[in-house]
C-alpha cells in the first residue's frame, strides 16, 4: 500500500515553531510521506527566514511559495492572500497530496485552506476551536468550517468545534505541538554559551545569569493606526525597569510597520543599552530562553500556551489574546506603561510555576501523525444540526 | 449625515436573481448608497452575461471584476478565487464601503468575504445557515464565520447561525429575496408572446399552452468526473417523456464542461425536437415560466426555494440539494433515468400547490435594506461559547 | 556532460503546429532535453485543446499553465498575459532550463519572453524579423529585443533582426518549422477516409473529391469592434459561391467573440449546407486538407507561409497579414463580399503552383535543435550601434 | 475640445526624479490632463516612499498599484512584473487615458508598456535609444518596440531608435527631464541648514563645508551573487579615504539584498563614522547635494546624466553603465578597492567642470508636454525596413 501524502504549508516562523514536532512525526511515520511547503513570510529575510531554519533542522522543503506583496497595509494583506491561494492551488495540483494540513489562524492560512477545499483534497486543521478575537478569530473558525479533520489542542477547543456543527468523530484532541517543543526545552534547559554570536541580532550581548525578561509584541491588525502608540507604552515600561531584556521582532502583518518603526525610532532616541533584539531563533533555543526567563511580556500566544506548560509568568498586553484560555501564569494589562511596568515587576519576582497541561502533555506531534494516518479521507460534510 | 455605502458583489446570474430585490431596496433607500460590483461569471457571455441584465434593469454597475480563469477544472476554480480575492481587495479599497454584502455560497463568494474581512470592513452575509452539502456547504459556513451581520432566510437558518457561535443580535430573519421576485411572478403570471424571439436560445419555439416542464441541472463539483454521466440520465428521461421542455443552461463551475458537453452531444445525436434551450433569462420572465410550468426538474435551488412559495412541483435529482430545508412540493430521485421519468410523470400531474412561506413572505429586500441601515458597524467578534 | 535543458512554451494550437518539428528534433537530440510547457489557450477545449493533440502525438507535457482570464476583451487579454508571466516565472524556476524558447508573436508569448529574460535564462526566439502589423508586430519585435538567440525563417528576416541592432552571430536562418510539416503533407497527401468521423465538428460530411476550399479567419485585435462585420463579408461570399467548404474555427484573442458569434448567428439564419466547421485538427491532417484544396481563404498566416511552399492559391482578406513577405500564391482583398467572392473564384481555378522556398526548405526543426545545442549561453547583450 | 488624458506610471524614486519636470509640464498644460499612477517600489517605505515625495510636491496621485512581491530574487522580480501588468491593465481600463507614458528602463516599466500596448492605448516612451547593458538594456529596447511615440534625450538616442526600425516622425529629441531638475539645482545651489534633521537617515550629521563625496551603488541584476562582493570593494575604498560621505540607499531590485546586507554588516563591523546614509531625498535637495559635492561614486546613472550637465566629476564602478554615452566628467573603474580609492582621490581634486549638454538643455519637460499634445494618436506601426 502506498504512503499517504501529507502536505503541510508553513507560512511563518511562529507557525513553524508550532507545528514542528508534528512535521517530524509525519516525516518519520512509516505510512506517511511529508510534503513540506514553505510559503509567505516563512521565506522572507526580515521575518526570520524560517525556511533556512526548517532546512537547517533537517526538513526537505518541497516547494517555495512567494506570496507577500510589499506595502504592509490592509490591501496588500488581502491581495497577498489571493496570490497565495492562486499559488497554493498550483502546488496542490502538482504535489497531489492525500491530505492538506493548515496550521492555526494567520491570515495566509486561509489561502491554504481555501485551495485545499476547492481542489477537493481533505483538509486537516491544527489548533481550531480557540478564542482570540481580532481577524485571527474569523480566520480560525472559517478554516474550521472548510476543514474535514480537526486536530485540536484541548478538550475545551474540541467542545467548541463540535458546537460549531462539526461531526464529533472528525475532532481529535491531540494537544498542541508547541507544547512538544516546550517539553524538550524543559528536558535540556541549558542556554548556548555563544548565544549572541550564534544568532546575531542588534544590541549588546547581555549577561543572562542575573535574570532577564523576554518581550514579544505583534501589531494587532484591526487596530492598525494604534500599533505605534501601543508599542511605545511597552518600550517605555521596559526602558524604565532597566532589566536585561531579550526582545523578539514581530512577524509580517498589516501594521507591523507601525510596530517596527516604533521600536527603531525609540532605540535611536533612547538607546536601550539593556536590550538585545533578535530577529529569529529556532524553536528550541527560543523556548530555552523563555524557560529561563523571569517573565515574558507582550501579546504573543507563546506567553499563553507554551508558558502555561513551562510555568513562566507572563504579562499579556492588550486585546490580541483576549478570549484565549489561559493558565495561572498570566496577568493581563492595558496598553499603559505604568500598568505594564508594575505587572512586569510583580511577575518577574514570582519564580517559575508548576506545569499546567491546559494545552497538551508534549506528545501532540505523534498523535497528529497517527490521526492523519488513520482518518477516513472524506470531503463531504454537513452541519450536524 | 452621509449615507452608508453598501457594496454588493454579484458574481453570477443566479446570485443576481437571488439578491435583486435587496439591490433595489438599497438603491432606493434614502440613507443608503448602493455600490454594485459585477464580478466573475456575471460578466461572461456564455453564462448569460448577467451584467447586461443588471444594467438593463436599471442598476448602475460601479465596477467590473474579471476573475474566471479558463479551464473549468478544480485548479482554475481555486485560482480564479485567488484572482477574485486580489481584485476585490483593490475594489473595496477604491470604493471604501461601510458594509460589504456577500451573497449565498458560490465559490466566488469567498473572494468577496475574505477581502472584506481582511480589509476591516463589516461583512453582511445573505442566506447563511442553510444546509446543502458539497463545497457550497463549506463556503457558506466559512463565510458565516467571516461575517459580522447575518441576513438569513428562515427561523431555522437563524437558529443554525446562532448555534455556530454567532451573536444572536447579529442575526436577522429577513426571508430570502428570491421569494420577493417569486411574489411578483405570481402577481403577474403572463408569459410574453414573443418569448422565443426575445430571449433567443437554441431549439424550436414551443407551444407552451398545453403544459411544459422546466429543467435546470448544474454539475456537482465534488463529483467532477460524474457530471457527464449524471446529465445523460436526465437527458434520457426527458427525451423519453417527450413533453415540451424549457431547459436552462448551467452556470460556470468546475465540471460544467462535462455537463455542457453531455447536453451538446446528446442533442446532436438525438435531436430533442421538443426541447428549447435558454442560456439566460432575467429573473421575472424566468420565474413566470417556472410558475406556469407543470413541474421543475434538475438540481437547482430554485426548485427548493422559489418553487416552495410558487407551489410548483419539483423533481430534485441527486445530492446537490441534500440537507436543504424543503417544502411539500419536492420529490427526490437518484441519477437514474427510470426514476427521473417516473417522478416527472407523477409530479407534472399534481397541479399547482398552495404557497409555503418556508423561505420568506416576499418582503426580504426591504428588510435587508433596513438592517443594513441600522446595524452597528463592527468588525470585532468572538465565539459566543 | 549533462544535456542542455530546452524549455519550450506552447501557448496555442497554431503555435504548436508551427514549432512541432523543432520539438521532435529537440526531444530526439542526444545532447538536449525537452521541457514542454502547455500554456494559455493550448489547454482550452474551445480552442482545440492543443494539449491533447500534443500528448497524442507522443510528447510528454511537463507543465500546464492556466492563464487565460475569461471575458475576451482587451483588459482580460492584458491581465491574462500578466498571469501567464507570473506563472511562467514559477515554472522556469522549477524546471531550471538552460534555454527558454518563445515562439512567434501571439500575445501570450510575451509572458514567456519576459519571464525568461527577468530570470536570467537565455531566450531563443523563433520567427522573429517578420512584418505583419497589428499588435503581433509589437510583440514580435519586443521579444526580439528580449531574446539572446534568433532562429529566423528567412534571409530577409535575418537581415531585419540584425538591422534592429542584434549581433549577427546570434541570428540563425533555420527556415520555419511549419514548412517541415508542410513537407510531410506533400510526401503523403492522402486524406483520411473517415475524416468527418475522426475529427467531428459541425455541419455535413462533404464530398471532397470534386474540389473544396478552406477558410480560416481570425479576429484582428486592434479592430475589435469590427470583427463581426468582417466575418460577415466572408460568410456572405462563401455562401454565395456554394463551394464545398472546410471552415476552421478561430483562436482565442480579444475579439474572437465577435467573429465566433458572427459565424454562429449566420449559420443559424442561413444554414450553410455546404460548409463543415472544424474546431481543430492535428497539423498533418490539417495541412493535407489545405494541400488538396482549391484555395485557402481568410487571414491566417498558413495561407502566406505553408501555402507558399505547398503551392496552394490563397485569398488573403484585410490587414492581418499586411507587410508579411508573400509568394506568388497570394491575392489580397478587402473586407468586401464581392471582392472576396471574385478572388476565390479566380484563385480556385488556378490549380496548384510550384513550391516557393521563401519560408524554408523543410529542415528547420533539425537546424533549430542544432543551434540550441551549440549556441553560447549568454544573457548579456547591447545594441550593435 | 476635451483635454488629452496622459497617464504616467511612476514606479520608483529615481524614475520620479527623472520624469518630474515633465509631470509638472503636463499638469500645467492647458490642453492636457495628468493621470498619475504611483506603482511598485514608489509606494514602499524602505525604498524611500516616492509617493509621499510626489504628493508633498503638489501632485495628485490618481492610483496606487502595489505589485512588488517580497523575496528580492529573480522569481519575485518576474512575478512582480506579472502582477504589475495585471494591475496596470485594470488601471488603464478605469482611467481610459489617450496616451500612456512609460519611463526609462526599470523592470516594472515593462508592465506599464505591455498593458498599454495590449489595451490599444498609444504608448509614449521616455529615454529610449540609450545603451547600458544588463537587463535594463533588454527592457528599454523592448519598450521601444512596443511604443508608438519616442521622447528621447539626445540626437544619438534618436538615431538609434530610428535604426531599430521606428518611423522618424515618431521620434522626438526632447532632452532628458532629469536635466531640467539639475538646472534648478544650479540656479539655487544652497543646501538646507537642517539637512540631517529634515531628511533623517542613519549616521552622524556631517560638516559639509569642507568638501564631501556622494555614493550611490545599485545591485546589478545579472550578476546577482556578486552584489555583496561588489559593494564591499566600494565600502573599503570609502572607509580608507575617510572623506565626509553622503551615501544613498539602493532601489528595490533582485539582488538589492546582497548590496543592502553588505552595507549593513560593514557598518556594524567598521563603524564608518564619516558616512551618513540617506534612504531618500526629493530630487532638488538631492541634486543640490550632488552639485556641491567633490565627486560622485558608484554606478548610478545620475553620475553619467545629471552630473555631465552639473559638471560634477564621477567615479563609475563596474558594468552597470557600460555603453551609456558619457561626458568628460566620468572615469570608469573596476570593482576594486584600490582602483576606486585612487579614482576618487583624483576626481575629487578636479573641481567642478563646465556644463555638457549631452543629455539636454533643461527644457525637456515642456517639450515632452508639447509633443504629447500634438502627436497623432496611433497604435498601428510596422518596421520601416
Amino acid at each position: 500500500m502506498s504512503k499517504r501524502k501529507i502536505c503541510v504549508a508553513v507560512t511563518a516562523r511562529p507557525s513553524y515553531a508550532r507545528i514542528r514536532s508534528a512535521l517530524a512525526a509525519i516525516r518519520d511515520h512509516a505510512d506517511l510521506e511529508l510534503q513540506l511547503v514553505a510559503a509567505a513570510s516563512a521565506l522572507l529575510d526580515r521575518y526570520g527566514n524560517a525556511v533556512d531554519v526548517i532546512r537547517h533542522e533537517g526538513f526537505e522543503v518541497d516547494r517555495r511559495v512567494y506570496s507577500i506583496l510589499e506595502g504592509e497595509n490592509l490591501v496588500t494583506t488581502a491581495k497577498s492572500t489571493g496570490i497565495g491561494l492562486s499559488e497554493m492551488a498550483g502546488v496542490i495540483n502538482d504535489l497531489a497530496p492525500d491530505i492538506v494540513v493548515s496550521v492555526a489562524d494567520r491570515f495566509e492560512t486561509m489561502a491554504t485552506a481555501v485551495a485545499a477545499a476547492y481542489m477537493n483534497v481533505p483538509l486537516a486543521h491544527v489548533q481550531g476551536g480557540e478564542i482570540t478575537g481580532s481577524i485571527d478569530e474569523k480566520v480560525r473558525h472559517a478554516v474550521t468550517k472548510l476543514a474535514d479533520l480537526h486536530l485540536v489542542a484541548s478538550e475545551r477547543a474540541a467542545e467548541r468545534v463540535i458546537r460549531m456543527g462539526e461531526r464529533p468523530e472528525s475532532v481529535h484532541v491531540t494537544g498542541c505541538p508547541s507544547i512538544d517543543v516546550a517539553k524538550t526545552a524543559i528536558r535540556d534547559p541549558r542556554i548556548e554559551e555563544d548565544l549572541f554570536e550564534a544568532y546575531g541580532g542588534v544590541g549588546p550581548a547581555l549577561d543572562l545569569d542575573k535574570g532577564y525578561i523576554v518581550v514579544m509584541q505583534h501589531p494587532v491588525s484591526t487596530e492598525y493606526a494604534a500599533s505605534r502608540a501601543h508599542i511605545e507604552e511597552t518600550l517605555h515600561a521596559v526602558a524604565r525597569l532597566g532589566l536585561p531584556t531579550l526582545w523578539f521582532w514581530p512577524n509580517v502583518d498589516a501594521g507591523s510597520d507601525g510596530t517596527s518603526k516604533g521600536i527603531r525610532v525609540f532605540r535611536e532616541q533612547h538607546g536601550l543599552p539593556h536590550v538585545h533584539f533578535f530577529k529569529n531563533l529556532p524553536p528550541e533555543p527560543f523556548l530555552r530562553l523563555v524557560y529561563n526567563s523571569l517573565c515574558i511580556v507582550g501579546n504573543s500566544s507563546v506567553a499563553i500556551r507554551e508558558c502555561s506548560y513551562l510555568g513562566v509568568p507572563a504579562v499579556n498586553i492588550g486585546s490580541r489574546q483576549t478570549g484565549r484560555d489561559r493558565g495561572r501564569n498570566v496577568v493581563d494589562v492595558n496598553y499603559d506603561r505604568d500598568e505594564i511596568a508594575a505587572a512586569i515587576r510583580r511577575q518577574a519576582s514570582r519564580g517559575r510555576l508548576a506545569p499546567d497541561l491546559l494545552y497538551g502533555d508534549g506528545c501532540a506531534g505523534e498523535r497528529i501523525a497517527e490521526v492523519l494516518k488513520n482518518a477516513p479521507l472524506t470531503i463531504e460534510k454537513r452541519l450536524t444540526y
